[in-house]
């Protein structure tokens, strides 16, 4: 007999970890959730709270604080582990200490026996999925970053807020570094088939003032609540989701990118197809020429932040 | 045209107040959600946070940061406001501050011209509701604390992992004060239609343990992490829930007492069949003499609280 | 206190309504849920069968067999009586005999002081969409055609298999009549953002087998099992939960035309916005000319069958 | 890399089976589902009207017309075939050509390799578990009557009507035969943890009329729609989210006898305790001494019959 069930790991009970468990509970997508933190108790807190609600739920969903040896039959292993962004600091500056906690622990996973996917939620986001992968020795598909899917559904809903429209009904993409580079592809950005341009409304202003609200969305929470979690915690539940359901949908997450953007050897947002494998298939889009000029400078810090890593 | 859509206020957000918000998007359960904080940034940065998933979510929920005249037209307002519990110190401590900020908060919900359900979580939540209910000059029924639904499902939790099943198929109920007079109704505790005592390896210093476990939970947890909010979150969804969509389905919320427990004139958790006119009926559970007793004990310590507030 | 609840009517129990109640059972998206039918006892079988299993789903819904009285305090009404589309016979075929059942049906609902949302899934549905809005009185905003949305998810379904892709990841439109003279919109159709026709292996004769596939489904279905319903129902359900959560999202429904394609006084399938008050806005896609000239076609022959009606 | 993806088949697309499907693609509970019929073209029929709503639907799931080879890796068969129950005929009349029908199609499901859990849901279902079970060769653990549990949520109805709660709310079976000689267990039937004979306008006489109109419902259905499928349909679509989440919850469903009841070698109704092995264990409740007796007469019929066939 085949087990039916699914196993997701979560390295890092901060915030973030945490509450990409709660919407993984309250959405009901996983049968057993285990949380790992060096901080052992910690993880046995969170492991007590989460399971208190399971009796009001939907779904009957097993949470546990485990160790690395439960990460050898999980299907998923979610890494939120490191140091947090500070106010005033950006994605980049974490990158060092980052990596060396990014690297021990995908070894750690590994030597576990661990043969499913690495979903990458730690900041720098693009880099440490790099760092990630490097790690692994796991085929790139199987490695995703959460890359630009929080932009994105912050595109959806700064989009939605606009025109009074429903976020699920915004279809169009961040690319690039999750972070102060990152591109948004209003070329190919849609509300029900018509090009967000030629919407009433629309002009390159208000482009711009969205674009500049997306991206700077984590310095405005953290100045007014110190962290931000809410946001990656589902957009990270989608991504799991995604996985465990085999859904072959596309989702803009952080992709080992091989030339459909005329870069390679670099992991950054792009829209993809993903499934039970991992990354099936980045998706090219022809992105107009600012676009791609925005999105190369994108890639070009990100690989110097890569070979910058000690 | 009527509207067909629902509206929930939520006031205080901390933890608490945040996780009932996080798990109300996730589950979908309303369409209209707006947080009111002293702290109007925090309530705003938290409803960022908040709606920056909806684009990946299964519901279109509109989270914002409110105000008392957002009140007016609402169905229900969680209160969650009031100052938390610390290491060490009981839930009844709390009291004389919480039932001050917890009257000018009704206050304020009531000047808007508000017409719906008030659900209370902060604590000592037996003593709040009762104050919230003399502040509102509500009906009773229309006053929900949540009582000992966290409790309850902490019960479930331990039942089920004793036994190995489904805490959703564990039927039973912690009454009284939520807190450390609270009793476990083990006389009608049933798993499949039988009773806790007849499954094997149910002794009574099992069940005695399991009690203590259940009682102490939020200790445990506040030693490990600080803080209790998911289970509170998820509990608190689940009487909301059943509010708009008028279940009439059974909740040990904390509610009004009419002699169904041979008390009266109090707030405390039992069960109650709730809807959309709050509670309509307490089920008056033909419990042991020890279990009354134990009951009626915490019920003295209630009123002996609810007297003492300055 | 204002009702939190939802009523939703359906106005004939023929595979197609009691599909739609179904759908609309199981995914809970409705509180109160009532079936008229000429046969009272054939919705009272229904309605007994359908509420069966409340016990086991998720939410509380109230189902039984009412008559035109409960349409009063309803929120939407869907029609779907009429005589069914036979083998071998086209949509446009019934519509003597459906006008005449659906300004019935109408008056019907409308004598009890009805004031929702009308939504008709009775064929020919464009044609009949348009009979119960003059019968109503209702502003055309608050009828409803299902029109495209059926053909629509099931483009997204061959678009999803040939390119084996999410089909909720499949972004287009058919749109016209919901019938033989229906366009597909393959020029705003996209997949991640990047349109249907820049795919690999995607040709014009596949897009034209898939087209014709789409349109001639409902063909194809009844020749293997004598009717279609299961599609239609969640096709159905969809627009109800659009509405009552008052989504904003787009949705190929039919609606009436004031110019956004060349075209006026005619119900018809084009994308639009659809929430709480029905339908807010047609969106007007820049259709090339071959789509457009197929569009006019359709709307032609809608035209002339609305005149037809004795 | 583990398959986290489950897959159910279905043989048989009548109305019952079809209405599984369409079950469990609304509610999203698996990701691979396919049918099977001895008329290919019907099972083919079906899967297209059952696909055309994904599109629409919350999850992603596949849906085909297969034939026995794809039973090879499938997690769950679902058997729905056989020949209908008739106005007028009660379910033992259908027993031979059913037992005959049934032993084809089992030895077909594991010709080809299968290692899941069969679910039986043709009539008399009790009998034809049984007859699954022989012919299959499984352990019994892995072969699931629908037993009870349709009649199970049709008196949580039945009681939740009579005193106006949330049918869910119902906690209570009915044992034995799915037919006229099944016992309701009053004995151990509460809401809210109180004996519903406690509740007021309870009298014998209500309970009596409630069981009878339980027992017979499908008589009256039959009458009014010619068939039942639709709480069938949810009925085991519960089974199988149970056994698929491993979720160790209770069902009555029928299970292989082993002395819980006094009784052995024979597959009835009573609560058991269901995940991803199939039936863990037989809950037994110490019911009443009328109970049993009627239990045993109810036993006493499936094992003549068992014994009858041909």
């Amino acid at each position: 007999m085949k087990k039916t069930t699914t196993k997701v790991g979560i390295v890092g009970t901060g915030f973030v970890g945490s509450s990409i468990a709660y919407a993984m509970i309250n959405q009901g997508i996983t049968n057993e959730l285990f949380l790992i933190d060096v901080n052992n108790e910690k993880a046995k807190g969170e492991a007590h709270d989460l399971s208190d609600g399971i009796g009001w739920g939907q779904t009957n969903v097993t949470v546990f604080a485990g160790d690395y040896n439960d990460c050898k039959d999980a299907d998923i292993m979610v890494i939120t582990a490191g140091i947090n962004q500070k106010p005033g600091q950006s994605r980049l500056d974490l990158v060092d200490t980052n990596a060396k906690i990014m690297t021990d622990i995908t070894n750690s996973i590994m030597a576990s026996g661990f043969d499913g996917i690495l979903v990458i939620a730690s900041n720098p986001v693009d880099v440490l999925t790099y760092v990630a992968w490097k790690a692994s020795g796991l085929p790139h598909s199987r490695v995703i970053g959460t890359g630009t899917t929080l932009d994105t559904t912050r595109l959806k809903s700064a989009v939605a807020a606009k025109l009074a429209v429903d976020p699920r009904c915004v279809h169009g993409y961040i690319i690039g570094e999750h972070g102060d580079s990152e591109t948004a592809v209003w070329s190919h950005t849609t509300i029900g088939g018509k090009n967000i341009r030629e919407w009433d409304g629309i002009t390159e202003e208000v482009l711009e003032t969205m674009y500049v609200n997306v991206r700077d969305a984590a310095y405005d929470i953290i100045d007014k609540k110190q962290a931000t979690y809410y946001g990656i915690g589902m957009s990270t539940t989608r991504i799991v989701k995604a996985v465990l359901n085999n859904e072959q949908c596309v989702l803009p997450i952080s992709a080992y990118q091989q030339g459909e953007y005329g870069v390679d050897d670099v992991f950054t947002g792009t829209p993809a197809i993903v499934g039970q494998e991992g990354v099936r298939e980045i998706i090219a889009l022809p992105i107009s020429d600012s676009e791609h000029k925005q999105f190369l400078n994108s890639v070009d810090q990100l690989k110097t932040t890569i070979r910058s890593i000690k």
